[in-house]
């Protein structure tokens, strides 16, 4: 008997069929003897109809009141599914972020969890229910309600699985697995199997969708396994696990990653003092903007070039926060694009083998591309281009790192 | 400075226009110096819609369940009532049943209150923060969610009213005031400016359908004064007091009360024995039916007629236990009629004044409407006819009492 979370997204209870279905499933792994949670989304469209209602108030809704909003669409389908599953004989039971005990802090709309108390849910376990929690949210010490971003079930689901030492987290969602990139760009990208913690923390950063990378930092951190599959087809899915070296084959590169949703900004000949990146960023982040890349070269006269890419609908409001203080620090100017892209090569293989950098730019030279930021880490490269360029590239670079192919031999 | 709770209707907040509305009288109160409770329930439309999705899904859906669901509807509108209110430059705070420590039994979607927990919304209020509460809800000691029950937003006004010591509680509706009785009925009803807590009982669980029967309760156990008002236009409603003796003028009657949806029961030829009553509605309580009129005339034959009126809605269902009950106890059949409505003459002057019984029955007499069933208190005279007399015999009785005409003398 194993004991899973089972997370469904909003696509898999967007109607009472769709719920219904997830009835099924879920009964049929009670049936197959396990004991199982599980969390799930609001209905699709319900979060857009609830974020409306709100606009239509307000042009910038209270973060407080938001959350009271939205955390009644989870709400909404816990309860739904309890019913479907009692109509299929499974005795089940709902529970809201402050039923389950997962305590956050108080960064509404942001929060991030603390604390999970997970005495009522184990006691409903053993008792034989299901339980059926509602993703995305928490509360406060306080007692407010939080939600976690958007996302934010998959971050609940992982984090349930880890305060409970769940064998496994399973997130259903319309596709059937991680692929080596988007196959919406390259028709032939492989699904994988299995994949590190790391390389999917890198894939998810970077734009493969399927799974929030919150989730995947949670998962990682307290070595909960984690599975993707497909809420609608039967299949195993990709197994995301802590070990690289259980894997038959060594793979060197896991697959292209890329994010179309980057703007940067460049603030140029700052001071080359000590601390000036923290001058910098240090207001961005108390605006509660999540930079991505940062990139500073070295300098010869005393002044540098520091360069951050962040979401591209965050970057009016950075710009703002960026321009003033670059004015206190005496920068010369401040430049910025919205119109690139980032695009990365992951996997953990590239760490013991040299020449992969050389590569990566080889492959966009040869297609005409220019790389106008470079960023590495051990077991990435990630580069920022013109946006006109990503299919272009993502295509090249999958190609020359031979990804397209069979799957994986299965683990 | 008073402190005033404010509890608004689904009709009242039913788009965000009207929620905007509420915002601003909310506002207008705030201005004239006083401390505001408002108590919302959800969207007009929106428990309709909850409940059609919980339908779709299963016939009898889990009580605990649709307490989730249903719960949801409220916490939407504190939410988008703080933003409106946010928007004035009036800061809020919505608080859902939980968050404003309104603790209930565990009969799930008829939840009764038992304690009100204050110190979190006094604290706000203190702070010069209005307070959004969600209406129709609390939760057990087990922190699962409750609701009151349809209607259950008024009771969670006056209870917190009451639990607040707050000097009014104003129920904005769609009608201006308590009317002699139904002014569709009777185009020349009367608004009254005044009305005790039982008349206002009698009244409201007799049909008149502006004030849930628990909310008129409560407020007259706690000594609540009670106001209801209209949420579209101006004027000071009818106020619902304890002391009968602060009118002006004496009113022998105040009001004709009808309700449409009643269904009669009668068991024939039960043995006459003490506790034959509980024998028969003991199990109709433990099916959570509530019982309205009940009679039980003098018998002779060690044998008795037991007859009692239930809503038609669950005709069926107490019929059923009824019946079970019935063979047991050996009776000699079960009739029913769904065809029925109760009409009463309601009014703290009969008291002191004879022949008001025989007046009624005089005049439904003279029209020729028969009576089905007679039952009496202390204020009231209620009787059972044919449903086809209701507007009939409602006319008849508002004329004889001389009910019509001018509005009370504003007290």
């Amino acid at each position: 008997m194993a004991l899973l979370v089972q997370k469904f997204g909003g696509t898999s209870v967007g109607t009472v069929e769709r719920i219904k279905a997830v009835a099924e499933r879920v009964k049929k792994s009670v049936d197959g003897g396990h004991k199982i949670v599980v969390v799930v989304s609001a209905m699709s469209g319900e979060t857009n109809r609830l974020v409306a209602l709100a606009n239509d108030i307000s042009d910038e809704p209270l973060a407080r009141e938001m959350d009271v909003l939205l955390s009644t669409g989870e709400q909404v389908t816990i309860a739904l599914l309890c019913m479907a599953l009692s109509e299929l004989g499974q005795t089940a039971r709902s529970y809201t972020g402050r039923q389950a005990g997962i305590r956050t802090d108080d960064a509404h709309t942001k929060a991030r969890i603390t604390d999970i108390d997970t005495s009522s849910v184990l006691a409903d376990l053993d008792k034989g229910h299901v339980v059926v929690l509602a993703g995305f949210q928490g509360f406060t010490d306080a007692g407010d309600i939080t939600t976690l971003g958007r996302g934010g079930s998959d971050t609940s689901a992982v984090a349930m699985a880890a305060a409970l030492k769940a064998d496994e987290c399973q997130i259903y969602t319309d596709v059937d697995g991680v692929y080596t990139t988007d196959p919406r760009v390259v028709p032939n990208a492989r699904k994988m199997t299995q994949i590190t913690f790391e390389e999917m923390l890198e894939m998810a950063s970077l734009g493969s969708k399927v799974l929030q990378i919150r989730a995947v930092e949670f998962a990682g951190k307290y070595n909960v396994a984690l599975r993707v599959l497909s809420s609608f087809e039967d299949g195993d899915g990709t197994l995301i696990t802590y070990e690289e070296d259980d894997r038959l084959e060594q793979v060197l590169i896991s697959g292209i990653a890329f994010n179309r949703d980057e703007a940067q900004i460049t603030v140029v000949g700052v001071p080359d003092t000590p601390g000036i990146a923290f001058q910098i960023l240090g207001p961005v982040a108390d605006g509660n903007v999540e930079v991505d890349m940062i990139v500073q070269n070295v300098s010869g006269d005393n002044r540098t070039d520091f360069t951050f890419t962040v979401n591209r609908a965050e970057y009016d409001k950075t710009m703002k926060i960026v321009q003033q203080r670059a004015n206190e620090l005496g920068a010369e100017e401040v430049s910025g694009n919205t119109s690139i892209v980032k695009l990365s090569v992951v996997g953990v293989g590239m760490r013991s083998h040299a020449g992969i950098a050389s590569k990566m730019f080889e492959t966009l030279a040869h297609e005409g591309i220019n790389i106008i930021m470079i960023s590495t880490s051990e077991i990435k490269i990630s580069v920022v281009i013109d946006e006109k360029y990503l299919e272009l590239g993502v295509r090249a670079l999958h190609d020359a790192f031979e990804l397209a192919g069979q799957p994986q031999a299965q683990i």
